[in-house]
């Protein structure tokens, strides 16, 4: 599965579109973001989905953990947000 | 029920113990932060949360909504984590 990356510049709600159009496809997605800034606007896109998705009456959740990623050589720790149906 | 508030200068794994707490007694918690390090810190948190709670074989998931609060007189935009036992 693709995973929708989300950078501080990201605009909420086009990432909120992505996420629920791959969870209408796919019924599950994948948020990574590294950095407040840019996991602040994944967990905004993900409320916006959540009402996007609502109209379809589809309810999702989501579990928030820790990946590993590395980056130009460098390990950086992401968060990694599991969006599925509830 | 108590919300419990997290700003940017909350220690993640302070509020990760409180999440643990309130959903094991009572099976839901309320996660308020606002602005973008503090919705990060709450994240975190609940992200650690999950692990602790793992070790009792609960399993959460959380919801996150845009909610309005009034501060020192003004309106401003809080990110609202519902967290919930799968």
């Amino acid at each position: 599965m693709d995973v929708i990356k989300v950078s501080a510049t990201s605009r909420s709600t086009s990432v909120a579109g992505a996420v629920a159009g791959v969870i209408r496809e796919q019924g599950h997605a994948e948020v990574q973001a590294i950095g407040a800034s840019a996991v602040n606007q994944a967990v905004k896109a993900i409320a916006i989905a959540h009402g996007y998705l609502k109209l379809d009456n589809i309810d999702i959740v989501c579990v928030p953990s820790f990946t590993e990623v590395t980056i130009d050589g460098q390990e950086r720790t992401a968060i990694r947000i599991s969006v599925e149906k509830r």
